[in-house]
């Protein structure tokens, strides 16, 4: 069954490159997203990538969001790192500020947050250092929209400052029959075959629905599908996954621009 | 001679803490001073500091200027580093936006940039850096002035590329027959007594010349005075620099504010 | 009751300061420790900085022992981070060897392996991270011996892995009546009164008891006393420990010599 | 002409991975080298990095190098930094150390000095920094032998501090008519065809001679000759080279062994 009319956003991580140190296909990844996740220098991103990823990104229509993450450029990010709420709320406006800053001088802006690594996975859970995210965002004049988990405390607390809280899901994890993310340590938790991305994606526009583990439909919501970039296919999948959409007839649309 | 309408700006650097080390007398300097060169994070300032400074310059309405440096924490920004003028370019961007964005959200906004330390000397002369940080500022939408040295490379290139080029004085510093700043490694580089600061600064002001160490006049133009903050004593300087201005009728103001 | 033949080794923290940034009193604590915790770059401690206090260190026959902490110097390692036992294991390593290789040239030697601020914590109870630690020190030639906690996961597994476990107690920290450190949240936790903490020191170490906050003598084993650098007022102090230890003819002496 | 006895040391970048950034063929090229230069995490390399270089080393039996540079993970060491001779010599002797704890907790040990980037080529000329690197090596308790170019300050001041002086040949570089490699700013600074490499690295170490970009024959004096690791077809040029040493009879063994 197509849903004309239907309309999603597709993001990925991009701009985490790092001076000598190449990462991802950024080019290919420009041609299929909607939105990019571009690094803010905290976990990767030097400043000339920033400037590099702004302007192929404001050249090709493609919106960009904030990717803030912990000061942890040995560790990616992706290390939980116990920063007080003081300090992660003008951390999150440092990343903020300097991306949006260099974007601007692109041409573009910054129009929504998305936290990165550990820092995304904290806040699902993590009231204080949720609060400290949303309360970086909504203390910038842009009062920007906030992209993670549905039902993460982080969604939850920037709906209640006001903010624009927008679910995403993701294209290659598997789902439980409650309509979590199936743990990474547990069989399932990736769908790898590009094919079977690209149907549950569409399944997921159109129907709102996916196939869980246990081969029930659950109703998934979501106004944007994350794609991922730095693994081996990780174009080709993508591109995949945006062909089936069009196909079936979706519009793919940044859920923000500038 | 007193000059009844005599206008001046006072500039000093602020926000150079780091984490757990601190350095200079913020509050101090801000009851002082009409401008404070606020650093960036690159050189010096982490964004916990940053937020602390801008709060505590919007409070006091004295205007920030985001104080652009080398990507050099160990050598707080006071060592040359051959940076292409591409990363150069990209840092100050990146620098300029983290600290408006931080301001932004403090109620105020960055005004102005001035460069810091080794870059500050670089720019004086070095042709394709010079021209890289005009670059940058020039991007930015706010198209900001520029503070520096009169006679630079800089502000040539910042006159030439429509931006506001503003040259500043300094206080504790001797000037040669021609002008210029007796270098360090000569005697007469360094005026020490406050006493003695305030009443150049006032005449600086208030006529336009400052005593050269070779006992001569010369002209000296200058939209704003810089004074130091890291030295034992400075904020007593400093206060009597601003005591004799206000006692000689002079008006402080910023030459760019929010 | 005096305890003639009694043995303590009096540890403090030094070598904390950045490039510019200036912390501790280093020469003060030099002259009243027999073991110098430095610093060895990832929380505090620039190299410059770790070959000058390895220099005083040697000068004055102060045991030199690496403070290793985590990579992260905006939170000068007070702040945990879910660092992998493999990259923690390294970090130690590289910590380590860079301070050994500066002290050797300094005509001494690192004799000892000391976590710093939130690792010194976590491994208290962290099992991987305390592995790690243990391994690392473990792996390197010296196989040094580990001050830490009494009863803490590290001094356990440093006495299983064959390395020497050296129990330390606090100057100026509060005991409850089981003999742990009263939490920093309650009453009682530290003991300001410099002349307090003195008696304290010389009761810990000539009777092996100190009055818990409950009044009540309780047992405390340590081969180590360590006092803290970094606050308004900690030399005096340090001093007056010294000089009340070496009144009750307690001799001091590094636990690890090179 | 062959030249049965002949023997050389080949030399390569290894270990210059950061995080979760890879770089280069670590595991090919220590199949064809005898000394690996291996970071320290200034400008690349973190500590587990360096620990797997190490082992895998140690393993092949190919000799450990400290790589040192200036303290730039955003430019790759490969800007001219101004640093001061006392902070280089305490760079130099933090790397060195580091690298060294990490090989020798590994079963290998580092044994010799090679400056990276922007500072190999500052020492060809700059007399402090040169003089600060040698009095860092000197002043290491393992009087290491330095690697570098023939006729550098820096072997010459390595010699008159009684340290071994390792001078090195390019296996890729254009040579002049007066044995100086030809800038890569012109023409014939590269040779780019593996065969061409491989025939010119024979002659060098059977004859002593390369074909200068002039068509003559000039000598050139090298114990070590160095191969280049992070170019697209590094590692099969590399292997294209050993064999054919090998195929003249030449002896491939590390000038310094632990």
């Amino acid at each position: 069954m197509t849903s004309p009319g239907a309309l999603i956003d597709l993001n990925a991580d991009l701009g985490e490159s790092f001076g000598r140190w190449r990462l991802g296909d950024d080019d290919a990844l420009l041609e299929v997203v909607t939105s990019a996740n571009v690094a803010c220098g905290f976990h990767a991103g030097d400043p000339a990538t920033l400037v590099a990823t702004c302007r192929a990104a404001a050249r090709r229509g493609v919106a960009v969001g904030a990717q803030v993450g912990y000061r942890d450029l040995a560790g990616f990010g992706r290390r939980f790192v116990d920063v007080s709420p003081d300090d992660l709320f003008a951390d999150v406006l440092y990343q903020l500020g300097a991306l949006d800053g260099i974007a601007r001088s692109c041409g573009t802006a910054v129009t929504y947050v998305k936290p990165h690594g550990a820092l995304y996975n904290t806040v699902v859970h993590h009231e204080e250092q949720a609060a400290a995210v949303v309360a970086a965002v909504a203390a910038h004049p842009g009062r920007l929209p906030l992209l993670g988990l549905p039902g993460s405390v982080l969604l939850e607390r920037a709906a209640g400052a006001g903010l624009r809280a927008v679910p995403e899901a993701f294209a290659d994890r598997g789902y439980t029959a409650e309509g979590t993310l199936v743990p990474r340590s547990l069989p399932g938790a990736l769908v790898e075959d590009p094919r079977q991305v690209a149907d549950r994606v569409v399944r997921l526009v159109t129907e709102g629905v996916v196939r869980s583990v246990d081969g029930v439909d659950v109703p998934v919501g979501a106004a944007s599908v994350c794609l991922h970039g730095d693994t081996p296919g990780a174009a080709a999948s993508a591109r995949a996954v945006r062909a089936a959409l069009e196909a079936a007839g979706v519009t793919l649309r940044a859920f923000a621009r500038p």
